[in-house]
């Protein structure tokens, strides 16, 4: 499509109400008495061009499937975005001086409590991997015409999940999503180690693999052209790199160190009144393009989601848990065609090449790039447009740390499912291991956490899981374990089993995973000893059934001991601990991995990290002394 | 200087070298039944060649602080590394046989356990910071001859840790650094993205600063060349892009899918044989090249370091920790010229640009890239270089969790200082604040995690800190508090403060940072009803002075109430859940941070979310029924 310039009436228009979006920005944060006006600034004719030149807004209803997707990825820039909502008609102008405030919703950084947000932004560098997942749903799975947008910082460019993204997105092919960079050339501290290279941003972004235009970000005929460019652009997403200054038109701010940040204070009414001398229609008001009437978003379904058919054991059958991950990713892939997988090549480990055996459309191969990977994630789950599934080796899930902690904020509904863990994995050592895992997905708020044990309650786990709000978690496990659970067993969260008892119990033993079965084994051994001991496997460690704790616990003469394949802190034992915690007269004994452990067979290794049946035993006749 | 050929022999030499690693590599992971066989073949020539015709090393003391580094990133390669040492006379080939088993340290990925090994590795994409940060030690503080090399493999590169360092080094024009990428094709589950692309590679490399060479990596003449160009290739780091072929040399399996990761098994002594016949001298022997007796390292002692000046407050001066850090780490700077500090654009926020306004050329600046930021301060406090201090808001350390649980695989002794924890933060809002900091660093094996709560305690963690092996954690506040201790009491690691008590007292409030003043004011509030409150500052976390704890927890009824800015999993109200566990006739209730906060003034917020003066003495009248 050929490029037809704007009418000089609507580039005044759109420089006009750049401007006016630069005096909100001050004004708000000057009612806030913080925030980032500066930061604001330099994005003033990017985001005027965006909301009224650019973007096909639904602004009754901002969350449309049809509608284009804008990202701040840059998040502490937040009161231009919300000054452009309001402009566009969502909210009164007059909102954004509550700013801040503790009753408003319009926060420091954008968080889906507002209506127009799809992801919290705010922790730097994980605005692409977002809109890159939505731009896979739109291109793939939706293929619908809308488009994704995300304004990233220069700073934040030096985030290496950036790259991880771009590579994606460039390797995907996803012409439908338009990154621009808004190089203000000033970071927090100190000038970014770019500044303004602008060659430097051009010569990566076309090594990997996008269509890279150099403009000046404060020039809108530049950018609407370079727009145009974007959305005719075909096989290649396009980055817009904006040459643009930090403080831009803020007379002794502009371009200055030491105004990140910061509200202009006793600047900022000279600052606004050079702004109005700027602006030749103070009356100026533009409307936001509509969505179209097709290419629309198809309408899904992803309520109720089931395993197509139960599970399917004998009692006694030898199964890895990550196995029947994979078994029951198949199952619900089978009942619903948006039940998505993602994975960072280890595919062939977590047993999520399952879907993509049986689904190969429906699965996302992200490489080993995992803050991506998550980042994704969460923009293919967007809009509840996919439910998505996530797998790694559970210890890898940290390299996402901050990302998964951020989809806490953005309210995800990603389901995250880590094998191999713990010491069992054996021969390929500590590096491999997942000792952390749980304390990791326990701090995350409103997640859930499953750690089953068998492949029945592995299968019912993915159900559940597919039907969760918020953060879910699957622990799975690398050896063979037994089926300890008839198919027909149901599951429920926040409901433990008891999976051995007897009246005359003096002991209670939690443990899941492969600690399970070395506490069944332990009650066993005990039992010669006439020693009878309890065995609950919780199912989900966070919530933790604690009705059923306290009440086993407290027939076993509150004696408990938790064994688990993970370091000390943030796992099972701690949760127990924490529903005991305001109960006397229990007394816990914790088994856990307690130093970095070391290559080597796997039932040597529990043994000698502390966790196996003997163990358990020494730890019982210990604890019946108190 | 300009480059000589070497010999035919030397060229022979070295490919009968590869063949003979690449022989090792089959028979320790036949010996081990696990292991990585096909990724060291791709390396037998680059293997070869560095270690027989470019490392000068001290086969005597390979960590020698003058001998070159050698950084194996992709650490599932381990058997070839193993090889070529022991090819080298370290330890005899016999011992490869001993890979991966329980009693032998040539565990399946490479551990400090060994004494030829700086760093764990087996976490993809981490090798390069570390090699970025002993290379920036060595041109800037050893201002040494010595080099770093640093093998990447081709489907860790798109790990964006991996681009973070690539910048680094290319923005510091770490010359002394040479990263060598084997470009096998094959990933795990499936070919990498870029398959043997080299073109791209280049062309990334190039834009990100390196002096960048494709070569055939099974060609010794052609890594002969590149290396020697790298060495003399003057303010710009080298890349050499080496096309390889995974399983090189393997009749049946070179170049084949599905060989990720499995030893050779029946085709073991088919491509053993088929090596041999392609060695020409079966009794070939060389011997790396000696450190030279030039350009040494000089002596450093880090030993014993020391506040230059004690802390100067005065009780009741309202100081914030972040602010006393800063004061801190300038004064330990001025004591051992050692003591460097990085940060990652947040220094005027953490007050690390303390040190760097006294002392600029130990201040290293990361910019916006937390991964890097770590990898590189591991790298620089390597063979006892450095005493590294890091430092960015507490919450962006997530950022780099998997860098850390590796710093703990590595031995580091590096200090992590995290600024802006929890809701008291304020305005800035969820994103921003630290609520899961102590879960994450106590998790790490031998981690030592401060939280002062005042100046003069601050000052002494910093100083501890700096004197304390294995990973320490300082947590600071951003909110100003009062010095509530004199300049000269003594602070010892695992030793808590009482810091208010009377006979009468029938509560125990357990608080930190901020939470600690709210705790005193809990307490003051409550005395005006009649009750008494003990309160107890633990300032370190990990380890938790249990003694103390027990002792006064007990004489205040077993009743305990602590309160924390942070999630409730994993930090201090668990902590001290840990440290009770094996005692009956304790009843904790525990006050955190419940969910995701919001952005507001602080007092308002520790009070919306629990932590304030008015729940802790809520939870004590509750508590006192119990």
């Amino acid at each position: 499509m050929s490029y037809h310039k704007p009418e000089a009436k609507t580039v005044q228009d759109l420089k006009d109400l750049a401007h006016k979006l630069r005096i909100h920005s001050i004004v708000s944060t000057e009612a806030s008495k913080s925030g980032h006006p500066t930061s604001c600034s330099s994005l003033a004719e990017i985001m005027s061009v965006l909301f009224f030149q650019q973007l096909r807004l639904n602004i009754k209803h901002p969350r449309d499937p049809s509608s284009d997707r804008f990202i701040l990825s840059k998040g502490h820039a937040a009161p231009i975005l919300y000054a452009a909502w309001a402009e566009a008609g969502l909210f009164p102008i007059e909102d954004l001086k509550n700013l801040r405030k503790i009753d408003s919703d319009l926060e420091g950084h954008p968080t889906p409590r507002l209506n127009f947000i799809d992801v919290g932004t705010g922790s730097l560098g994980q605005g692409v991997a977002v809109g890159a997942g939505m731009a896979y749903v739109g291109k793939n799975f939706d293929k619908a015409d809308y488009r994704t947008y995300v304004v990233v910082g220069d700073g934040e460019s030096a985030e290496g999940s950036v790259w991880e993204s771009l590579h994606f997105a460039g390797h995907y092919e996803l012409d439908n999503l338009c990154v621009i960079f808004d190089v203000n050339r000033l970071g927090q501290s100190e000038p970014t180690s770019l500044q303004h290279k602008l060659d430097v941003y051009r010569d990566r972004l076309e090594a990997f693999g996008f269509n890279a235009l150099v403009v000046d970000g404060h020039d809108v005929d530049e950018l609407c052209k370079a727009f145009h460019c974007a959305a005719n652009t075909k096989n290649k997403p396009t980055a817009i790199i904006a040459k643009t200054f930090k403080g831009k038109d803020f007379p002794q701010v502009e371009d200055l160190d030491n105004w990140h940040g910061k509200p202009l204070g006793a600047k900022a009414d000279t600052v606004i009144k050079h702004l109005q001398g700027l602006i030749v229609n103070p009356n100026v008001k533009l409307t936001p393009k509509k969505v179209g009437k097709t290419g629309l978003a198809p309408e899904v379904d992803i309520s109720n989601v089931k395993l197509c058919t139960p599970p399917n054991y004998k009692l006694g059958d030898s199964i890895a848990t990550r196995l029947a991950y994979g078994t029951a990713l198949a199952k619900i892939g089978a009942d619903n065609d948006r039940v998505i997988a993602l994975d960072g090549d280890t595919k062939n480990s977590t047993f999520s090449d399952k879907l993509k055996n049986a689904f190969p459309e429906r699965y996302i191969e992200c490489f080993i790039a995992e803050q991506n990977l998550v980042g994704v994630a969460i923009g293919t789950a967007c809009r509840r447009r996919t439910v998505a599934f996530v797998s790694t080796f559970a210890t890898f899930f940290t390299r996402a740390f901050d990302q998964i902690r951020m989809g806490a904020i953005s309210q995800t509904n990603v389901n995250f499912v880590g094998s191999h863990c713990g010491c069992s994995i054996g021969e390929d050592g500590p590096s491999q291991m997942g000792l952390e895992d749980v304390a990791m997905f326990r701090t995350i708020p409103g997640s859930t956490i499953f750690y089953p044990s068998d492949a029945v309650s592995t299968e019912r786990a993915v159900e559940l899981a597919a039907n969760t709000k918020g953060v879910c978690f699957i622990r799975t496990s690398r050896p063979n374990t037994s089926v300890i659970y008839n198919n027909d067993e149901p599951f429920t969260i926040g409901r433990g089993k008891v999976v051995r008892q007897k009246p005359s119990d003096e002991v209670l033993f939690i443990g899941a995973g492969i600690t399970l079965y070395e506490a069944l084994a332990a009650a066993e051994q005990l039992e010669k000893e006439c020693i009878t001991a309890r065995v609950i496997d919780p199912f989900t460690v966070k919530p933790l059934d604690v009705d059923l704790i306290v009440e086993h616990g407290k027939q076993c003469g509150g004696r408990i001991v938790v064994v688990e394949d993970h370091y000390q802190q943030g796992g099972l034992g701690e949760a127990v601990l924490s529903v005991l915690a305001e109960h006397r007269n229990f007394v816990v004994k914790h088994l856990y991995v307690p130093t970095v452990p070391r290559s080597g067979p796997p039932a040597v290794l529990i043994d000698m990290f502390g966790i196996s049946a003997r163990n358990i035993v020494t730890a019982a006749k210990a604890i019946l002394k108190k």
